[in-house]
């Protein structure tokens, strides 16, 4: 791979460059242990910044990840498969499944730190929903945890004046979860927006996830339309992305 | 704000945190310069370093992004809407329109960069369009340049079985691009599937991009299928995240 373009590069680059041809090439798999830093100075003849360099190229790009006093390891990218547009579908929530059930293939999944409150709405929910001044929302915030990590945050904003009452209230929505009640209350949901953007983690939204340095968060904001184009729940989510690949299957 | 919780914040990130505050609120807007380091010294009464470690934190993030000599500013975002179900639509390039023109409203595009090359296939790719043993790949690469800035690298391939002799081994695939001549070849795009994934950027990807630091990238991998689900075409797209909002839009 050598040629006059590639000893231009710094050292530490030539070696992450190495290395993760390596990791690409199956040499080392997801979660073996990189070699170390005493293992680099000796292969290559480099200095330990130099070393520490080459590994931290490979952090900061996501591709390898340290554990504490263990080392620094391949990450072992086991990522969700979340299908946009058929987990939407009304036969899923219309039969009382939740939408998340589509996404974990028998992997164990929890909800927690489900919150549940009445709250004024912020500016941007309420220009997308339609509000009349000072119309509250009814505002659901959870975190969903698989396989023991945190994967996912979610907080969704619904009109007070649509769902007052209803179990959309509760903690526990019931089967079918929140779109389903929708139906029930007259607001089908018939139509959804997904906007999705990306970004590096706030510090409290990594400690949130337990995400590893260098990884970007992905943030989805959802609005579910009624008939007539009602805007009825907005659903913001930050997602780990090193936990998700998102799908979306369409027709030209 | 304060409270026995936040104490307990070091002093760089109380500083960090009452600024993205101050950005959230709209104090600063998009473009506008934060207070330096040594207005942070003099607001906080702390040391230079403290100060340099609480814009570091809001750079980190990409919240701000600092400009050489001339300090730090809050990241001025007007990103691309890129409705990834419309821009596809048969109407669009069966009309003899770029599927880019229907993101860009109206803004300096310019795309560069381009080569076309006949190359063996990556197994990943040979796996997808289900290629004969040996069966090369025309490949496309080319880079979008969006007001001056670098956007988006994406790189095509498709059976050399299928494109030889067409348009799509040019560098200028004509009116409606590659989609318009597939379907000419008889191979008409009917259905298309995106994977979208985040993670930092490489450093190559970085540069060919002019990416700020803590910037991720967005990769998007299409799959383009003809009738009876042949696989036709695999894009392969890296996307500065800065620049981009991706929408889907679809029905219950």
């Amino acid at each position: 791979m050598a040629n006059a373009d590639d000893d231009r590069r710094p050292k530490y680059q030539r070696i992450a460059d190495s290395l993760r041809e390596a990791i690409q090439s199956g040499e080392y798999g997801p979660g073996d242990r990189l070699p170390g830093e005493n293992d680099l100075m000796a292969a290559h003849g480099v200095a330990r910044m130099t070393a520490r360099q080459a590994l931290s190229v490979l952090r900061d790009e996501g591709v390898a990840e340290a554990r504490k006093g263990a080392g620094v390891f391949v990450r072992a990218f086991r990522p969700l498969r979340r299908r946009g547009i058929q987990r939407l579908s009304q036969q899923q929530w219309g039969s009382g499944r939740s939408i998340w059930s589509a996404d974990i293939e028998n992997r164990a999944l929890e909800v927690d730190q489900v919150t549940v409150s009445e709250e004024a709405a912020p500016d941007r929910i309420s220009a997308v929903l339609d509000l009349a001044d000072d119309e509250t929302v009814c505002v659901r915030r959870r975190r969903f945890v698989l396989d023991g990590k945190a994967v996912l945050l979610a907080t969704s904003y619904l009109p007070t004046s649509v769902v007052a009452g209803s179990a959309i209230t509760q903690e526990d929505t019931g089967p079918g979860g929140t779109y389903a009640r929708l139906a029930e209350l007259g607001y089908k949901p018939v139509h959804f927006r997904e906007e999705i953007r990306s970004r590096m983690p706030s510090k409290d939204e990594a400690a949130q996830l337990s995400m590893s340095p260098g990884t970007p968060v992905i943030h989805i904001c959802r609005t579910a339309f009624a008939d007539e184009g009602r805007p009825v729940e907005i659903n913001e989510m930050t997602l780990d992305a090193a936990s998700y690949i998102l799908e979306y299957d369409f027709d030209a």
